[in-house]
């Protein structure tokens, strides 16, 4: 094994080009042995392997930086500078996901969304120039993340610099799905030219080019590399890779293997799948459904369709379907247009921490046109993600727009119930929360109007009201069974709505509940229960508001934050107890 | 007059070219007389007359739509639409200054920001094919709006459109200020082939494309417009146009000339201004004695160096300075990783609503990766804006980020301790607001350390407290005032921090006040007083929140808005009196 004579890039320096040869197809079977297992990115690491040996061979990280865009193609760069124990049996969570410079003097940003890494670069080289330091600054960017807005703009913005950045475009002709958008076409114009295309996005942007076909060819990279070492302006690399490259079920199946949960390491195989039912089925039925019934629906997303089931709903409705590559802000803009034509139906899909790319198209596009698109939004819940993916910060900042109707079912029935009523009204923006927590839920609200704020009260009680925003509902149901332990029968609230308050049960409520809490599912700032604290503030009731602080948690277990955050039921009802009693 | 005939846009059909000249210098003339009188938008509206006279020669608004981007251009267009009377002396308040549909049939959206014609007009057309409906749709933006990311997302989108959609890019060589960034290079190639030069970035986007050199010759945009009427492909029509076009003054002075308070409307001389201090000296001292004291300095901005007197500082510091174009999201991921270069102190400079353009970049780019940067937001405040730039929502979705150190100074000598501290340390992102009010401000506190939120308690009373963020310190003053006169003496306290909480100094102000009341100049969800009423929710104190509602007002004054907020001293008193004694 020539991977284990390597503990720092310096032992790759003194590699052949034959043993480095060996070290990628040794660092790719390592990537199909540790993701068979532990489910994560597959087809990008497999494809990057060979570009990611030539740099640590040519540059000199860490005082050449590599900033790797999403950073989900790591995991060579993670074994070639002392992180390889991360990926052997046992210590497969040894290594977070993605680069981290807590981790690592060779990781310098915290990221996991795309599109970051040529402004990262950019202010890099800024700043190595304002200091008087020297070394090599190189962004390596996918295909797929120039789509973004934030990566277009710093295309434009690097041409500024006049002193050394490399930007590597790794194009393995493949998103997270597949490429969506003009430039796309431009791309395979260059692959398909060697580069000698007239048209050229990046000569357009002011920037050096250069392309190199033979993107998984060692010696290739390295002569590309080391002509580019050192150069004083911005450049482009183009290198043509293949996503998936040296294992053949990921160029195969190169959607599935972008990301994915443990596999047959030998043929790829999936493994048994629960086959519960999820969001993905019932937004796939719905949309259906409304489109066989006639309904001109337009179903839009930024390049995950896979989290929505969408995958399953543009293949029979195209003209009904969207795919703004991952360009969230498009979406939203573009969505709140469509919807002002007359029986178009915009539904705009998104996960929480992707729609923060948009909020000013929420604020101006949408809200303040009062334009009726509909926004769902998936994985705002307080869970063990990655930092970069916390979705909880979701409903805090979303609830400071306006004149958006904002809803919280608590399942399936619920979410129907609200599209249908979204659908058919064409006076206000509406979003909706997907629960974190399955489709099902114990209760059901009867609420099929949400033209005006309305709670649900599940059950009746004294003395204390527990209210449960959307996925937290049940989490309020088992803080009440707790208290009725204690022998304090709750009044059980199902609010429906995030933003507006129900004020006349909320004023009623205070009329014979000494303590008033809420439960969110999320963090508390901006959210549900604060509006609530304030708005009851003048009244003799005390309010307990439960939910998440605002911060950043880095996979930490959820049963840890509950904990932290006085969530657990028996937590929760002490704390409510000792406010009734106090 | 030939405008004197014209009151909807088939009067322009009728016209000769002759007559059409005619129209467009005296429309010329209307913008200079209005806006020397009453200021607003000069240049871009005096270069675009002619274009807006073909393009209602030529198409059929408002079935053909007309999307223009910021819309600041569009004197010439309402005088066209059956709104001339706005342009006419006592009736310049009549007409807003962008489009609205609530104004005319043949505007489309409410705008007031950069960059979201071609987003806008893609979703009108697709929505345009869903619905089986007709028509062409234009797009009009200008060349510096195309530096801003949604506008690159929508160009990238614009190409898998295909049917009908119009992008004329109005080249008028110039952004608010001046452009900055490669494409332009790109633009100016083009500029000097005619269109053929080589590199193209509309066509590598996928988008047909067409030049013309002489924008304000209504005979030759009328040939390129019948020319691209009902084009079934998504068309970039590249037009040329004299910014100031018409009026030497405004040639000669294109940046003043852009926006301006009045002027003589024969010299174009400004006027007398009060010479009074404000934030843009504060700053341009600031920074200027920074960098002569030897700070590594970064001060960056998107577009608008005007609001920030950072036009008074480049020039003599070219180093420490970078304008990224209409790029907000570029400006903090780029100073984000300035940051963690050692030595290297980014100062980011915002307007509240722009900064909404790059909420991810400060969640994920600055606040998880806790970069120490420091961000500099102006314009939060409850004013008689326009709806598009109303900055009160800051403080509240602003406030919803973790990790930033956020302080809200009432006076200059207060900012400038604030960025004393920020510059020393480098643990921490810091966001400061800057008060609406003006630099001066009765209350001056003496803290210099803000690693640990520290409120100032600056009048010590009884009964009820008044805590006054930043700018709103003077109207908690002069509520407390108004509450001397009932013989309550009131405590007032200078909180300095936004979103952290001093629990301390609160939890002891509920043992001696039954009132805590919280003003703020900003809408209040999200914001510093439901973090107040949330955190002493668990007590006997009433807790009442001032500051406005999260909704959009347009141009409402300032006196109205503080009436239905209960802003006022008088009203915000006899609540508090009532809460008091209730």
């Amino acid at each position: 094994m020539v991977l284990e004579k390597i503990n720092s890039p310096k032992d790759v320096k003194a590699l052949t080009l034959a043993e480095m040869q060996e070290l990628a197809a040794e660092m790719n079977h390592k990537v199909v042995e540790k993701t068979a297992v532990h489910g994560g990115h597959v087809g990008s690491n497999l494809g990057i392997s060979e570009l990611t040996v030539a740099l640590h061979y040519v540059f000199n990280s860490p005082i050449d930086k590599f900033i790797w865009d999403v950073s989900h193609q790591t995991y060579p760069h993670k074994m070639l500078t002392g992180r390889k124990i991360g990926f052997e049996p046992g210590h497969y969570d040894d290594v977070m996901p993605y680069t981290n410079p807590h981790e690592s003097a060779h990781d310098f940003f915290n990221v996991g969304h795309t599109s970051t890494s040529v402004a990262n670069a950019v202010g890099l080289a800024k700043a190595r120039d304002l200091a008087g330091e020297s070394g090599n600054v190189v962004a390596i960017i996918g295909d797929g993340s120039l789509s973004g807005g934030l990566a277009l703009e710093a295309l434009n913005n690097a041409a500024q610099l006049h002193s050394n950045l490399i930007i590597i475009v790794n194009d393995n002709e493949m998103s997270i799905d597949k490429n969506y958008g003009g430039l796309y076409e431009n791309l395979r114009e260059l692959r398909a030219t060697n580069g000698a295309a007239n048209n050229n996005l990046f000569k357009a942007f002011g920037l050096d080019y250069r392309y190199l076909e033979a993107g998984n060819d060692i010696a290739a990279l390295i002569k590309l590399f080391e002509d580019a070492r050192d150069v004083a302006r911005p450049t482009v690399l183009h290198i043509h890779t293949q996503k998936g490259h040296g294992w053949q079920p990921a160029i195969d199946e190169k959607r599935r293997f972008h990301w994915t949960v443990n596999f047959d390491p030998e043929t790829g195989a999936a493994l048994a799948t629960t086959g519960k039912r999820g969001w993905s089925n019932v937004i796939t039925d719905y949309l259906s459904a409304a489109v066989d019934a006639g309904e001109k629906l337009l179903a839009i997303n930024a390049a995950i369709p896979g989290i929505f089931g969408l995958e399953k709903f543009y293949p029979k409705y195209p003209e009904n379907y969207w795919d703004a590559g991952i360009a969230e802000q498009f979406t939203l803009t573009f969505g709140g247009a469509a919807a002002t034509v007359s029986g178009v139906r915009p539904i705009i899909f998104h996960n929480s921490t992707f729609i923060q790319r948009a909020y000013d198209q929420l604020m101006h596009d949408i809200s303040m046109n009062e334009e009726p698109a509909i926004v769902v939004v998936a994985g705002i819940s307080i869970n063990s993600s990655d930092a970069s993916h916390q979705g909880s910060f979701g409903t805090g900042w979303l609830s400071t727009v306006p004149n958006f109707v904002y809803l919280a079912p608590t399942n399936e029935t619920e979410f129907v119930a609200m599209m249908n009523w979204a659908v058919a009204q064409h006076e206000k923006p509406v979003m909706i929360n997907l629960p974190g927590h399955g489709v099902a839920s114990s209760v059901l609200s009867a609420l099929t109007d949400f033209s005006q704020p309305a709670y649900d009260i599940v059950t009746s009680g004294r003395d204390v009201a527990l209210l449960g925003l959307g996925g937290f509902f049940d989490q309020a149901r088992k803080v009440a069974d707790e208290l009725a332990k204690s022998g304090i029968s709750a009044t059980l609230i199902n609010p429906l709505f995030v933003r507006e308050l129900d004020k006349t049960t909320l004023s009623a409520l205070t009329e014979t509940h000494a303590v008033i809490a809420t439960f969110e599912d999320n963090t508390l700032d901006g959210g549900f229960g604060q509006k609530v604290a304030s708005f009851l503030g003048n009244t003799d009731a005390k309010i307990l508001n439960f939910g998440a602080l605002t911060e950043f948690s880095d996979e930490v277990p959820v049963k840890e934050l509950y904990e932290k955050y006085h969530l657990t039921p028996e937590l929760a009802a002490a704390d409510i107890l000792k406010a009734l009693r106090g």
